[in-house]
C-alpha cells in the first residue's frame, strides 16, 4: 500500500474549493428553455404586456385602491401577459434584491433579469436585502453571470429581514433611488416582502420607478390559484426534505425501534408538511390549519398521534413518522389564544408580568407546559410582529405529551422517541429542475416588466403543463386586511392549506391506510439530470388539477 | 382553474406508495459491475479461493491463537484471494444476517450472496439481526430478489444489537444451526459484529459451519490498509451529510448571521467528520483523535472555535459552521478519564452514588457542565458497555462555552449559534454508486466464501482504482486486546484517524485557509446515474494514494 499522496488528486481537491466541486460545475452548465414570448438563449427578445382578460381584488378592495391610490389607478388591478415585442427599452437603471430567508433558484432570477435587460441596460444589485437599500450599497451587476446559474443561495447578493416602513426609510429609498438614477426595483421575497413592494411601489410612483415582485419562499404560502402556481424555492426545499424524511422512514423498519418526531421548517402553513407527506407516506402528518378548523385541542392531538402508536404496536409495528410543520402550536386554538393574548401582553410588559397579565385560564395553560416551552412562548417577535414559532420546539412537546398518554393507556407499547428539526437544509440547495427554470423565466418576466415601467405587479408564471405563460399579477389585488401585532394592517394574505383542495382531500383519502402499516416510500436525492428531475410538487399537481407531475415550461 | 382531480395522478400516486417512487423504480433496474473472477452478470461463477501472499497479524497474536485455535490454525492468519473456477459447489444451506445499526448497501449484499449461491444452494434470511439467530426466526430467501436492488435499508431482514456471548446463547444458535442444516452464516456487521463472528466461527468449527463477515458501517471505523479500503455505508452516510452540510454552509453567507454547529454520527472516530470537511470546507472541524492526541483540555477545544469566530467577524464575517464528531467528548483527556472513572462506577452503583464514588477533581469537572449533560452522563451503557456518546448534546455543549468565551474574550462580536444533529438521516438512504458497487461485490465474495467452507473470514474487495479483487481478510487477524466496562477483552480495534495519515495532513494544510473565509462548497444531492457518481470517498483516495476519486470496481 502506498501512502504517497497524489499531487494531481490535491491540485484536484484544492480546485474544487470556493464553489466548484464537480457538481457545482456541472450544474451551471445546464442551460434552461424559456417562455416562447422570450425568443431563445440566444437572442433574448423582450417582452411588452397586454390584458390577459381577468381582474383580481382580494377582499377589502376598496381599503385597498383608498391606500394605494397611484398604482391601483394604472393597473385597475388586471392581470397583464407578456407579448412578444420586437422592440426593447434601452437606458434602464434596475436594482434587484433578496429579501428575508432565502430559497433556491434565487440566482436563476437574477440571471434571468440580468439576460432580459441585454446590453442596452444596466442591472444593480442590492447588497444584504432591504438594509442595502436603505444605505445604498448597490453595485453594477456584470454581463455575464453565468457563474452563478443554477446554484443554490442568495449569497450572490445577500439578504437580510429589514420592513422599509417609517417615513424616514422610505426617505432613504428615495435618496438611493436618485442617487443610483434607479427606473426599477425587483423585490425577491415572501407576502411580507411583496407587501411592503407594494408599498414602495406607491410611494415610488411620482418618481417614476417602477417596484416589482418575484414570488419567493420554501413556505409555499405564497400561491394565488393557477395565477401563481407556487413560489419558488418550495419544490426544491420539499424534495430536500422529502429525501431525508424518506431516508429516516427507511431507517425505522430496519432498526425496528423508534419513533421519529420530525419538524419542518415553513411557518405558519402547512404546505411543506403536506407535501412532504404526500412524497412520502409516514404514519402520521399533523396539518395545522386542519386542526384550527376542526378545532382540535392540544389534548385531541396528542389522542390521535397515541392513536397510532398503539395501533401499530398492536400490529407489531414499533416505529413510524411523525410530520409536525413549524407552525402548528399556533392553530390549537387554546393555544392560538394564548400566543395572540402573549402577543399583545409581550408587546408592552415583558417576562413574568406579561404572564400575570394573562386570563386565569390561559395563565393555567401557560404554567402546564414544561419550563422549555413556557421560555420559549415568551422569546422577542420578529420584525413583523409574528412569534418565532421555529424557536418552539413542538417536536419535544408532543414527545412528551405522546409518551405520557400512551403510558397511560397502554404502559406495554414500546415507545422509543427521536426529535429532529428540518428546515435550513432545504433553503439553499442546488434548485431542482422545476425550480431553476421556474425562477429563470420569473426573473425574465420580473426584468422586463422593469424596463417597461410597469410597477406594482408580481411576475409569475402561469400554464406551468403546457409551456408557460409569463404573466404579471397586480400586487394591490391580492392585499387585504389582517390584524397583527394588535392593529389591523394591510398585507397579503398567507395562502394556507385548505381542507377542501384536492391534495388535502387525497392525502385525508390515504393517509389512514399510511397510518396502519409501512406504505412509506424515498423519493431518494434530487437528480439533476435525466427524466426523473421533471417533476412539480405533488400538491402544486393535484391542485392544479394536473394529469400528471410533469412540467412543461418554454 | 380547474380543481377536477386526475384520475391517472391520483392512480399514479398510489402506485408509488410502499416504496415504488419513481425514484426507487428506476435505482433498482441498474446493473452493477462485477469482479472478473465472477464471471458476468449473464452467468455468475463461483469462484475458488488461494493464498494471497500476505499473513496478517495484530498486536497480540499469541493471545488471539489460545483463544481462536480452530480457526486460527485453519487461516494461518493468511489472506486469500477469489481466483476463478469452473466448479461451484451445490447443496450448500448458508444464512444471513444484518447486526448493528443499518447502512446503505446491506441490500446489495444480499442480492450477490443469493446469486453467487446460485439454484443449487439455499440461502436463509435470519429476521430482526442476531437475535433471530438465537431464536431460530429464518425464512428462504427466493431465487430472484432485484426488488431490493440498490435500495437503501435494512428492512428486508431487520437488524438488532444483540451481542452473542454467553454459553447458553451459543447452545441456541447451534439449534438454530442443527434446525436449519446450515453450512454457513453470513454477519454483515460493524468492527463488534466482526468480533461476535470470529467468535461465532471459533465455537462452530466442530460443527462445520462457516461463519463469514461483511465489513459493515457508515462510521468507516473498520478499514484495514488497502485490504479492507473501507467499510460500506461511508460513502452514501457522509454523501448524504455532506450535501446537507453544503446546503446550510450555502445558507451562511445568505442569511449573514448564524454560525451552525452540526455534529455528526460516527460513533468513537471522527472518519465521517473528516470526510465532510473535505467534502465541504467548513471553518471549523473538530477531529477527535487530533484532540486526545494533542491532549487539548475542553478550555482549549473551546478557545480553538472561539478565536475562529472572532477571527471572521474581524473580516466582516459573522456566520460559518462548526463540525463536530459524535464522540468527541470522550477524546478530550479530562472527559475521557471522567467517562472512564463513571463507565466503571456506573457499572456497580447509580445516580449520585456513582458520582460520589469519583475523585474530587473529576467530581468536580462533572459538576462544572450544565445538568442536561450531567445527566446524559450518567444515561445506561449500551450492550457492549460503551458510553452512547450519541445521547451527549456536545453540540449544545460546545455553543454554550463557545458563547462564554466568546462573549469575555469581545463582547462586540455577533455570536448567533443552531444546532444540528446528523445521523439517523444518512444509514438508510440509496447507496451511491460505489455503495452499490462495492456491496454487490462484497456479497458475491461472502457467498463464495461461505459455500466453499471458508470459515473465520471477512469478505473484502481490494484494489479498487484498477478493477478490484476479491479477498478474504481472517478475522483473528485483525483481533486485539482493548479494555471495556472494566476487563480486558479479545475486540477487532476501531481503525479511527490517524493524524500521520494522507487525509489528515491535507485537511491540515488546508484548514487555516477555510476558517480565515468562506471557500466552501455544495458537492450537491448524490448523483446515481452519469459520471458524477463515481468518485470515492475523499479520505479513502488520499489514504490509499490514489490519482483521482473515481473507481474501478469489475
Amino acid at each position: 500500500m502506498t501512502t504517497v499522496t497524489s499531487r494531481s488528486l490535491v491540485q484536484y481537491l484544492i480546485s474544487t474549493e470556493n464553489h466548484h466541486s464537480s457538481f457545482e460545475n456541472e450544474v451551471r452548465k445546464i442551460e434552461l428553455p424559456m417562455l416562447a414570448e422570450f425568443g431563445s438563449n440566444a437572442t433574448i427578445q423582450c417582452p411588452d404586456f397586454a390584458d390577459f382578460g381577468t381582474t383580481l381584488t382580494a377582499d377589502g378592495a376598496d381599503l385597498t385602491r383608498a391606500e394605494f391610490p397611484l398604482v391601483s389607478a394604472s393597473s385597475r388591478h388586471q392581470i397583464l401577459k407578456a407579448v412578444p415585442s420586437s422592440t426593447a427599452p434601452t437606458g434602464q437603471r434596475i436594482a434587484v434584491l433578496f429579501s428575508g430567508g432565502p430559497a433556491s433558484g434565487g440566482h436563476n432570477v437574477v440571471v434571468g433579469i440580468r439576460r432580459v435587460l441585454g446590453e442596452n441596460n444596466v442591472l444593480l444589485g442590492v447588497k444584504a436585502g432591504p438594509k442595502g437599500l436603505l444605505e445604498g450599497d448597490l453595485f453594477e451587476i456584470p454581463a455575464d453571470i453565468s457563474n452563478i446559474l443554477n446554484t443554490g443561495g442568495f449569497d450572490f447578493l445577500g439578504s437580510d429581514r429589514t420592513k422599509i416602513k417609517s417615513d424616514a426609510q422610505l426617505a432613504q429609498v428615495l435618496a438611493t433611488v436618485q442617487r443610483f438614477q434607479l427606473n426599477g426595483i425587483i423585490v425577491v421575497g415572501g407576502d411580507d416582502s411583496n407587501t411592503n413592494a407594494a408599498f414602495l411601489a406607491e410611494f415610488l410612483a411620482p418618481h417614476r420607478c417602477a417596484v416589482i415582485g418575484v414570488p419567493k419562499t420554501i413556505d409555499g404560502d405564497l400561491q394565488v390559484s393557477d395565477l401563481v402556481p407556487i413560489s419558488f424555492g418550495f419544490d426544491t426545499a420539499t424534495k430536500i426534505y422529502s429525501e431525508i424524511v424518506g431516508n429516516i422512514l427507511q431507517d425505522t423498519p430496519s432498526s425496528r425501534k423508534y419513533w421519529h418526531f420530525i419538524k419542518l421548517m415553513g411557518r405558519s402553513a402547512s404546505h411543506v408538511a403536506l407535501e412532504v407527506a404526500l412524497q412520502t407516506h409516514p404514519a402520521v402528518t399533523l396539518i395545522s390549519e386542519e386542526i384550527a378548523e376542526k378545532k382540535w385541542s392540544l389534548g385531541d392531538v396528542v389522542n390521535y398521534i397515541a392513536d397510532v402508536v398503539i395501533q401499530r404496536a398492536s400490529a407489531g409495528i414499533n416505529h413510524g413518522v411523525v410530520l409536525i410543520p413549524e407552525g402548528v402550536i399556533e392553530f390549537i386554538p387554546e393555544i392560538k389564544t394564548l400566543i395572540r393574548a402573549l402577543n399583545e401582553s409581550v408587546a408592552t410588559q415583558s417576562g413574568s408580568n406579561a404572564v400575570d397579565a394573562l386570563s386565569p385560564e390561559l395563565k393555567a395553560l401557560f404554567q402546564s407546559f414544561p419550563d422549555q416551552i413556557q421560555s420559549k412562548l415568551l422569546l422577542d417577535r420578529d420584525s413583523h410582529g409574528n412569534l418565532q414559532v421555529s424557536q418552539i420546539p413542538s417536536e419535544e412537546l408532543f414527545i412528551e405529551l405522546t409518551r405520557r398518554r400512551v403510558a397511560a393507556l397502554n404502559p406495554e407499547v414500546k415507545f422509543s422517541p427521536l426529535n429532529h428539526f428540518f428546515g435550513y437544509e432545504g433553503r439553499c440547495g442546488a434548485p431542482t429542475r422545476f425550480d431553476a427554470i421556474y425562477t429563470y423565466n420569473l426573473g425574465l418576466v420580473a426584468g422586463a416588466l422593469a424596463i417597461r415601467g410597469r410597477s406594482g405587479y408580481m411576475a409569475s408564471v402561469t400554464d406551468i403543463f403546457n409551456g408557460g405563460q409569463g404573466i404579471a399579477v397586480p400586487l394591490t389585488g391580492l392585499i387585504t386586511t389582517e390584524r397583527r401585532s394588535g392593529s389591523t394592517q394591510m398585507v397579503i394574505k398567507k395562502a394556507l392549506v385548505t381542507t377542501d383542495s384536492p391534495a388535502f382531500r387525497f392525502f385525508d383519502s390515504r393517509r389512514g391506510e399510511w397510518a396502519k402499516s409501512d406504505l412509506f416510500s424515498s423519493p431518494g436525492p434530487r437528480q439533476l439530470w435525466g427524466e426523473l428531475g421533471n417533476q412539480v410538487p405533488i400538491t402544486v399537481a393535484l391542485n392544479q388539477g394536473a394529469e400528471s407531475l410533469g412540467f412543461k415550461i418554454g
